[in-house]
C-alpha cells in the first residue's frame, strides 16, 4: 500500500505531530463515496439524539450523508441543541436532495455549547462545490481536533466474485481529546448490505477493535462509529449476516477497525510508546480482557512505559486489582521475549541491563499469564506523560 | 488540639512537602502502646499471608507487637518470602517475651525483593532500648516512602463512663507509592474490645473513610489497616459490637480513620489540590459511590482540577460513563456555592471570572446531582500534575 503525504497540520495549533504516527493510507475512491469539507467556524457530542431518531426511522435504510463538525460538542445543550442538529441534517439534505432523516449528524468539541447550525447552512455552497469521491485525506484532517495526524485506513476484498472496497477515517486523540466529548469514526464501503447485516458485523468487530484499545480510561458516552453500505460496486446484496460470501469481508471490516483504533493509540496524548498488553492463561475472554484494560489503564503502568521502566511489580498490583481468577504462584510476565516474572516470582534469568534497552522501544509487547485457564484478550495503549498532563491540565492556565 | 512540629524529611529525598500537609498531631501516649523505630537498611507488600494465618491461630485476642518495616514489599517472594515474614516477627517476639503468632508484620516497598530479615534481627537491641510510649510521630515518620509529610490523628471519647483513646498513624502516599504495593495504616485504642468487636466496627468505617479516598486509583491488592485494642484504659471489656456504650467511640474511630485517610489524598503524589466530590441524588450509595469514584479516577476531570479548569463537561462525562441511573435532563454540578450546569445545560447564572477565582483555591468542593433519587455519597481526590509523572514516570530514566 502506498502511503500519501500527510496532508494537514494538528487540528490543534502547537502540537508536534506523535512520534507514532503514521502515514495516511491512499484510499482512492469507495463507489458511492463523495467527500467535502469547510471551515465553519467552530473550534465538540455527536448529536447521537439525532441520529438514533433518524435510524429508528429510516431502519438504516437508503442514508444518503453524515454530516461532521469539530469544534463544538454541542452535547448538553438540550432542546435547542436537538434543532441545531436537525438544522444541519436539513441543510445537508437539500443538498443531497433526500429527507433530514437520511442525513446522520456527529459533533466534536465543547460541551455545554450549542450548535451554531447557520455556521453550517453558510457552508452548503462550499460543501456541494468540493463534493468528490477522492478527498479522504481532506475529510479525516477535517475532523482532526488535539489529533496530531490524520486518520485513515483502506482494505479490499471480494462478495460473490465482485471485488468492494472498505474505507474509513477516525478521530481520537484521547479517547477524549481536551474538552471534547467523541472518538469518531466513519466507513464506508460499496458492498451491498442491509443495515442488519452491517449491525451484525460491526457489533463484535467493535468488541476486538475499538473497544480494545484505550488511553485514559475516560471514553465519551457518545463515541460514535458510523458504516455506510453504498452497493456501487455491483456485487450482490446481502440480507443475511450469515452469508458465507461474508467471510472476507468481515475479516477486511475488522482490518480496517482495528488500523483506525490503533491509530488512535499512536496518537494518544502526550504518547510516545505505543503498547500492546495480552492477558493469557484467563478463565474467559472477558476476565482477560478486564485484567487487560486494568494494566492498561492504570495510571502506575503507564507512568512506567513512560519512564522506560519494566516495573513488572506495577503489573502484577494491575492484575490483583482487576479481581479476576488468577494464581499468584503461577502469574508469568513477559516483555518482548525477555521473562520478567516467573511462577510468582522475579524471572530466574532475568536481565536488567536487556530489558532496559528493550524498554527503550517506541513499540513494546507485555505479555501475562495468570495460570487459570486456556482464555486470552489483547489490549492497546500508550504511555502516561508529561505531554498529557500538559494538554489536559496546562491549556488553560 | 496542639499540633507538634514535622518531625521528619520526606522518605524519598528530593520530594518537597506537599502544599497540602497538615501538621502531625499531638498524640501523646495511649495506654498499652509503646513505638520504636530504627533504620533497618531496607529501602516493600505487608505480608499478609503471615498475618492471615496469626490471625487465624490466635482469634485476634493477646496479639502484641506489629513490626513494620519500609524499603522491600516483601511481595511476590513466595515461600522465602513467607518464612522471612516469620523470622522478623519471631525476633520481635523475642522482645515482647510472646509467640511469633502474636506479632503482626507489614512491609512496603520494592515488589519481588525477598525480605533480608537479618536487618531486621540484627536491630532488636536498638527497638527494644528504644521503646516509648510517646513515640507516635517517629513511628509515622519512620514508615514513609514518597510521603512528603508523616501522618498521624488522634480521637478521645469515653467507654461506660471510662475515658479512652484512639490514636493512628498512617502512610501513602500514591495509593501506591512508586515501586511499593501498600497503603499501611495502624490505629491502636486503649479500650477493651473483643476482636470480632473491633472488626464489626472497622468494616463499615473503612467504606466510608480509606475506601472513599483516591489518588489515582491504583490501589494494591495488600492495603492493611491493623486496629489494636490494648484495654489499658480500664474501660468495661466490650463484647457486642452493638453495645450501645460504643456509641461515641464508634464516632471517633471514624474521625481517626477519616483524619488520615484525607491525609493520604493531601499528600496524593504530585497533589496540589485537595478536592472533595459528592454525588446525590442518586438511586442507591452504592450507585452515587460509583459515580464519585469515577468522577474521583478520571484522568481528564484530574487534569483539569490541575490546570484550575472548572471543566464541567468532563463531570458529565465521567458520570455518564459510571454507567448508573442518572437524569441527564436534571444534572446539575456545582464547584463550591457556584452553579456550573444546571438541569442538563449549562448554569443560566455562570459566571466565569467567579469560577476561575473558585478554582484557584488549594481545597475544592465539587457537587453532582444526578436527579433520579435520594442516595448521596462522598469521595476525596486530589489533582492529576506533572509532580505524579515525575515521581512515578522520571525517576528511573
Amino acid at each position: 500500500m502506498t502511503a500519501a503525504p500527510i496532508p494537514a497540520a494538528p487540528g490543534k495549533p502547537g502540537l508536534a505531530v506523535s512520534p507514532l504516527a503514521v502515514a495516511f493510507p491512499a484510499i482512492g475512491t469507495v463507489g458511492g463515496v463523495e467527500l467535502a469539507t469547510a471551515r465553519a467556524g467552530f473550534y465538540k457530542h455527536a448529536r447521537e439524539d439525532w441520529c438514533r431518531q433518524a435510524l429508528a426511522a429510516t431502519g438504516g435504510e437508503d442514508m444518503r450523508a453524515v454530516v461532521i463538525n469539530a469544534g463544538c460538542a454541542n452535547s448538553f445543550t438540550g432542546k435547542p441543541g436537538f434543532e441545531a442538529s436537525r438544522r444541519s441534517a436539513a441543510a445537508v439534505a437539500a443538498l443531497a436532495d433526500c429527507g433530514p432523516d437520511q442525513v446522520m449528524v456527529a459533533s466534536t468539541g465543547v460541551i455545554g455549547v450549542l450548535l451554531d447550525a447557520g455556521k453550517i447552512e453558510a457552508r452548503t455552497g462550499e460543501i456541494a462545490a468540493t463534493l468528490a469521491p477522492g478527498r479522504w485525506a481532506q475529510a479525516a484532517a477535517g475532523i482532526m481536533t488535539t489529533d496530531t495526524f490524520p486518520k485513515g485506513a483502506v482494505a479490499s476484498c471480494e462478495i460473490g466474485g465482485v471485488p468492494v472496497r472498505i474505507a474509513g477515517i477516525a478521530k481520537g486523540s484521547g479517547m477524549i481529546a481536551p474538552d471534547m466529548a467523541t472518538m469518531l469514526a466513519f466507513v464506508a464501503t460499496d458492498a451491498a448490505l442491509s443495515p442488519k447485516v452491517v449491525q451484525a458485523l460491526l457489533t463484535p468487530a467493535i468488541v476486538r477493535t475499538f473497544n480494545a484499545v484505550t488511553v485514559d480510561g475516560d471514553r465519551s458516552t457518545n463515541d460514535t462509529c458510523l458504516v455506510f453500505a453504498t452497493g456501487a460496486s455491483g456485487a450482490p446484496r446481502i440480507d443475511d449476516a450469515t452469508d458465507p460470501r461474508l467471510e472476507r469481508f468481515r475479516v477486511a471490516l475488522v482490518s480496517v477497525l482495528m488500523d483506525l483504533a490503533q491509530q488512535l493509540v499512536r496518537d494518544g496524548e502526550g504518547a510516545r510508546k505505543f503498547v500492546k498488553v495480552t492477558v493469557s492463561g484467563a478463565t474467559s475472554e472477558a476476565s482477560a480482557r478486564k485484567m487487560a484494560r486494568t494494566i492498561c489503564e492504570s495510571p502506575l503502568v503507564k507512568t512506567a512505559f513512560a519512564g522506560e521502566d519494566a516495573n513488572w511489580g506495577r503489573i502484577t498490583m494491575a492484575v490483583g486489582r482487576a479481581d479476576e481468577p488468577m494464581d499468584r504462584d503461577r502469574l508469568s510476565i513477559r516483555f518482548g521475549e525477555l521473562w520478567a516474572a516467573r511462577d510468582g516470582t522475579v524471572s530466574p534469568d532475568y536481565d536488567e541491563a536487556a530489558m532496559s534497552a528493550y524498554m527503550k522501544r517506541p513499540e513494546l509487547e507485555v505479555a501475562v499469564d495468570v495460570g487459570v485457564g486456556a482464555a486470552s484478550a489483547t489490549m492497546w495503549t500508550c504511555d502516561l506523560t508529561h505531554g498529557y498532563i500538559s494538554i489536559n491540565g496546562d491549556y488553560r492556565s
